[in-house]
């Protein structure tokens, strides 16, 4: 297994195991109890898609005693103008926590970070920026609690605190998290400390109070950053940030995989049209179902290894209705194509009730995000 | 031998080998000859204090063309409030050159860089730098043509070029340059960036022409930024920065040593008084003369490692008289104290002349030089 914010693969038979993960990284398992007992009540943390987390217990705790300095964090890495369902995820858990507790909410876009890894111009990933920008506001957050920026552009706000972060951190410090080696850009080595510096609310001294709280919903993959930023915050302000980790959406190709920007055809965007999503996952998602008709009948299906499933785990508000699809493909009662066309339909209504949102934002509502 | 921007020492010896210098960093000498052909009548020039170079031939070559696009950097390290003699040659030859040639000047205030390796705020460097500019505007720079910038205020505005260069150079090629081991701080490691920017006319896209060809005063522990920024130039606007590199002013100790902002008595401060420069150089400057008054009018004297001797070699315009005291010191006719008071004087009078310019430095004249 290999997990890192730029590369994911799983073990020998390709699959990711998720309980590895935890212990290798040395978070903690978010149980349905927890969900429970503070009524989390959104699908992602029901269903345990949020399956990890750090201390985020404990800013539950605080935010139960009243404390009102809890800010959310979340990022987005604009190497496309095209944002898929993968990326919803965290926006959608941004979305329910500042609804819920009212927070404050602070999105980085990292274009710093695509023009340094992948082939394109810095012009051109501060647009992919400022586009994805738009599609972010559409998930529906408060302007009034919500600060987009982006790293080239407001970096300077934040120096003192990169370059405290810089101070603090040494370059094997960064190398054993990162795996970075001598043939690593310059650029791959710093980067991270720009990651690392809106966990604390010192870097947005005009918008958040010093002694903020920062959660960190995101994928695991973005564990090595807000390790080192908890490693770090007795140099910071002091405080530790919190974090909640789902699994990766998978690609259409396969369950124990990740949905990834840049493959056209493993990826449904937010921006597809529903005969495109239709298309997608009848014939590209990975199938849980047996060979033949009668064998599926016979031997059931594995809801767990299939796409169209996995994707209604995320997407599905109806929680009865998963459950019979689940039960009826083990028992060989819903069949494949079933499943795919349910899926479909959460999809295609997921993907418009978005791009209804989306149609909204013009560049007016996105200077109430204080874009910069 | 070990020569980099942040410690200075000589071999076994002591004593630093200019020429075997030249050969390690495979930069070109500086001889007479160039200074008597484009008529560069400066002292730091004609006495070979300025030693090598890299391509400053070819850029004089353009300025006689009629080239118009010829501009000048330099910076300084602002890690305390004073500055000393040392810091001054630089300076001394940007105002030569910029009074020569008409041509433009920007000066990087490295506050982060001190920040990083200093125990020091970062309120501090940056307060320190800008008492350190308004010393260097008392060189007497026209302000129509002289920048001087914060790193940490100004560096947003070249951010394109510093993730360019972050693109364009591994770790290895700094680590391979600058010694860097895995407990290097990653500021460290990244810092270099932001002393290369500005090598590229690029990085002040409102102050100057993008094809700008850039000059580098500078003493040649300076040389592996400038070399990494001309091993890259093709990625950035193309032309490779030039360079002259200077001798070390030597710490009053020693001859072969170099000055020190951070060893209060070894160094001369740009503030120091008319008493404090006598004091300090008749108890400290290390002497080239003889044990005894006997044996120095029988042997002579050694000028080449006699400090008070070095310091007129930098300061003292009078060629003949310096000429004078040499040949007298050699044949043992000038006496160590003659040589000392000498220096006295030249000393006092060059810090005497730069403190009257110092006063007329007010904030308003400071804004002059667009000051960040």
């Amino acid at each position: 297994m290999n997990i890192t914010p730029w590369e994911v693969s799983g073990g020998e038979d390709g699959a990711i195991d998720y309980n590895k993960v935890i212990e290798q990284f040395g978070c903690n398992e978010f149980t349905p109890e927890i969900a429970q007992k503070y009524n989390l009540d959104h699908i992602l943390f029901k269903r345990g898609i949020v399956f990890a987390h750090r201390d985020f217990t404990s800013a539950l705790e605080k935010i139960q005693s009243g404390c009102k300095t809890i800010y959310l964090y979340t990022g987005r890495g604009p190497s496309s103008g095209s944002m898929h369902l993968g990326h919803a995820v965290p926006f959608l858990l941004c979305k329910y926590l500042q609804d819920k507790f009212k927070c404050k909410l602070v999105i980085q876009m990292t274009d710093d970070e695509k023009f340094i890894w992948k082939d394109l111009s810095l012009e051109e990933t501060i647009k992919y920026g400022r586009e994805n920008a738009k599609d972010i506001a559409a998930f529906g957050f408060d302007p009034s609690l919500t600060f987009i920026f982006s790293n080239t552009l407001y970096a300077h706000n934040f120096i003192k605190n990169t370059l405290t972060i810089e101070k603090s951190l040494t370059l094997k410090d960064v190398q054993k998290v990162f795996g970075f080696t001598d043939k690593s850009k310059i650029g791959q080595v710093s980067f991270p400390v720009r990651q690392i510096a809106p966990c604390y609310a010192t870097s947005f001294p005009s918008y958040l109070p010093s002694d903020g709280i920062c959660i960190i919903p995101c994928s695991i993959d973005q564990d090595p950053y807000f390790r080192l930023a908890r490693d770090i915050a007795h140099k910071m302000n002091g405080i530790k940030p919190s974090t909640i980790y789902t699994y990766f959406l998978p690609a259409l190709q396969g369950a124990h995989t990740k949905m990834s920007a840049s493959a056209q055809e493993t990826s449904i965007y937010l921006s597809d049209t529903p005969e495109a999503i239709k298309k997608k996952i009848n014939k590209y998602a990975f199938s849980g179902g047996r060979d033949t008709l009668e064998e599926h009948r016979r031997l059931g299906g594995n809801p767990d290894v299939d796409v169209a499933y996995q994707y209604m785990k995320f997407f599905m508000e109806d929680t009865q209705k998963l459950e019979e699809l689940r039960a009826g493909y083990i028992k060989g009662e819903v069949l494949s194509g079933e499943m795919k066309a349910a899926s479909i339909r959460v999809i295609q209504e997921f993907v418009k009730e978005f791009q209804e949102r989306r149609k909204k934002i013009t560049e007016e509502v996105l200077e109430g995000f204080y874009v910069q």
